[in-house]
């Protein structure tokens, strides 16, 4: 299951989201199986465009994290700071490609 | 360094599209050291909406890249099915990251 989100942060507040969004990230990869990346990117030009490749092993894998305490902590920590959120469902080209 | 590329297809060339870039990524990935990964979707609402996300050692990785037989044969041989094409620069979050 692989997803793009596509988010735009409140300028004065980027900071503060990038630490929550690291936390978040750091925790989701150690301690959850069914998350297999969480590649986040911030543009050079637009630094408060934030582009996030969401891969889970499989549908549950999505529905277990969306409950765990680190990914509750992000989303209401960061709720005001968000100022827009896309979330694109997709489909890999392949999908056995990794990050060497 | 690392980049999205985000392409708009020919509809009608679509899956010859794809059957191009399937092939430059499986050869870059197997034969180039310095392309650490070509993450490539597509979404689900706009199947003719292409993200790569790109993954390179570094500069010279990336320049090296362009050079090669299977760059120049993806780049000349889909040119006319590519409607637009953005290259946005980016700043990883976290740079160690990996795909499980």
């Amino acid at each position: 299951m692989v997803r793009i989100a596509r988010l735009v942060i409140d300028p004065p507040q980027l900071e503060k989201y990038k630490a929550f969004l690291k936390e978040e990230i750091e925790t989701s990869l150690r301690v959850e199986p069914g998350v297999l990346t969480l590649y986040a990117i911030t543009e050079k030009k637009n630094p408060t465009h934030v582009t996030i490749l969401e891969i889970y092993a499989d549908p549950e894998g999505y529905e277990a994290h969306l409950k765990t305490p680190h990914f509750i902590k992000y989303k209401t920590g960061t709720e005001d700071m968000v100022k827009s959120l896309e979330l694109v469902e997709a489909d890999p080209l392949l999908a056995d490609v990794k990050i060497k």
